[in-house]
């Protein structure tokens, strides 16, 4: 699928502007503090109905507006036909219309136009909280699979009960076996789920990362406070003496020691870890390959390629880095890329180019 | 002062390079990987005697070694005198050197060779938890004001024990009234001179930031739930009936609500909010010129202007801000900056030029 066009209205730096856009890699190129960024950060709201900066959506109105609205129409390759996604956000809410018509539910627009993100943030993804990896994984797998968040959710109702429990200086010993075996349940489900992305990811990373970096292994690995998966029945008889072996330790800290809570995803680089021995360059470029099949899992999914979306990726790469992340994104769906300094990219390829100045978004070529 | 020559072994990637360095802006030039950073790590280590990155000094040994060694040897112009730093790290510790002779106790070598530095994760200085804002003046207070940390462990003390206090169902009235005006006591000290760090840092960070951007304002506001710093009777009183107003909610959140550790710094460029509406690009300029103030603020107190150590700090801005930013440089102390890319380097200047390649460090100009 690729974007034909968006409108802004109201939405941070921009009064009105409209643009068109093509298949193919499109970089976004523009000062410092001109926009780029909101650009496509409105692509990635209307793909996903949030931002992916840690901002309410009350801040991507423009300063002294009482609402913002967003436009996109998008084609679809499957379906062969031209979609319209459109958001209306005000200080009280926000609305989603699909094809003209409001959509009732957010889940029913979610995921029409689907699309891939890196934003600067994400280069200390290895080595931020392990709960941000988590919440990788399961962003990754609430796409792929809608029992998962349903799980997930149970998983956490679950676990605060536990912990109350376990918190209550004499607490009720067969109200815990229960709750702990419904936790297992749980446990059961999502680990192996997350263990199953791990491995196709692991695959798909592989072979992205050895065209950008052609002499380096990249290897992710699910890292888990819990068994191998066997069958449901094993698994649980296993989990279960985990839990009678870890009672006093839980009885002391007075929460829940095991499970997919504590589990964290690691990456290392020919068997060094990405967090504490590899360079923030070789961060960057792990967590892009990482993205890249995340996009290709969608694919398989979806039947089409998503949009990619690339804030600022090609900063601190070195040129060479730089080409083969561009070779890579040209066999690529519609991708758009954000950049201060246009230098390093070869302009002799067929590359749109699209400029910010005064608020404006103006074709270069 | 500046940096004569860097010896490391078994550092990081370097099995054994020493290098020599001269007073002005010295690039490190290398492709993704090769070790940029590690270099100047070691030179902030042998100034603050940590790593600027979140890692084990174990981390900082070479693989399959056993211990790493670090020597600088650096010229400071107030004494005229050459001096040697060096540290040897094994798995079980570090012990620094100081002419050759060892110290006995960390603090007499820091701050001997004084640095100001700025490193990638510095980007989202304005957009992380509150707390990395307030170690950062801490830390900065640390080094200008020997009472400030120790007033400040002891505020931590208190703070800790008056909140045991809270968290107990039936608490002692007459001990959190004593601890309570204990810490009442440490907040005037501590508060006074955050407040007066800021007041000063923004007449020098509104200065730097004219240079780089001409036309826009930077302000930085110390925001606290304290009242303004009067007389200490007055502030007394004041905070005590503060306290009084939130008695209830104390007792019910179990935590202390008011005091030092609840303030935060905020940054506004041209009167809007750097973390949620200003650009990485802006952020990473207002971050910069908020370590440069510091960097002045060390010279006033030293005499001596203190090496600047910038990784990665051009990535992601356009030609104008980078040259601003190199024009700002040439008038401080040596500096050392790290680029994946030299491209957007003016090369005709008097810059010199290192590259890294191979594990080994080569000058080029």
């Amino acid at each position: 699928m690729y974007v034909k066009s968006l409108n802004l209205k109201s939405f941070r730096n921009y009064d009105n502007v409209s643009v068109s856009f093509e298949p193919g890699i499109n970089f976004i190129v523009g000062n410092n503090g001109t926009g780029k960024t909101n650009l496509v950060e409105a692509i990635y709201f209307l793909s996903l109905s949030r931002s992916f900066k840690k901002c309410s959506d009350e801040d991507l109105i423009k300063r002294d507006k009482t609402s913002a609205e967003l436009t996109i129409e998008y084609f679809s390759e499957k379906d062969k036909e031209e979609h319209l996604i459109g958001a209306t956000i005000t200080k009280k809410g926000k609305a989603f219309y699909f094809d003209r018509e409001k959509v009732p539910q957010l889940s029913k627009v979610l995921g029409n136009l689907s699309s891939t993100s890196y934003d600067p943030s994400s280069v200390f993804m290895f080595k931020d909280d392990p709960q941000e990896r988590r919440r990788f994984l399961d962003e990754t797998l609430g796409v792929l699979s809608k029992d998962y968040l349903y799980t997930l959710s149970r998983y956490k109702k679950i676990l605060k009960e536990r912990n109350t429990a376990l918190s209550q200086s004499e607490y009720d010993r067969d109200v815990l076996a229960v709750l702990t075996k419904e936790l297992i349940k749980c446990d059961y489900i999502i680990a192996k789920q997350r263990f199953g992305l791990v491995e196709r990811l692991n695959t798909l990373v592989d072979e992205i990362f050895r065209e950008i970096e052609p002499n380096k292994k990249l290897v992710l690995k699910y890292v888990s406070t819990l068994p191998n998966i066997t069958d449901s029945k094993t698994f649980m008889e296993q989990v279960e003496i985990l839990f009678e072996k870890k009672k006093s330790e839980e009885a002391i800290k007075k929460c829940t020691l095991i499970g997919i809570h504590r589990d964290d995803l690691k990456a290392k680089i020919d068997n060094q870890d990405l967090d504490s021995y590899c360079s923030q360059g070789q961060n960057r470029l792990a967590t892009f390959a990482l993205k890249m099949a995340v996009a290709k899992l969608i694919e398989e999914i979806k039947g089409e390629k998503p949009i990619i979306i690339l804030d600022d990726v090609l900063s601190d790469l070195d040129i060479t880095r730089c080409k083969n992340i561009l070779m890579y994104l040209e066999k690529g769906g519609q991708t758009f890329i954000t950049v201060a300094e246009i230098g390093k990219v070869e302009l002799t390829k067929n590359y749109k180019l699209y400029e910010i100045d005064n608020n404006e978004i103006v074709r270069r070529r």
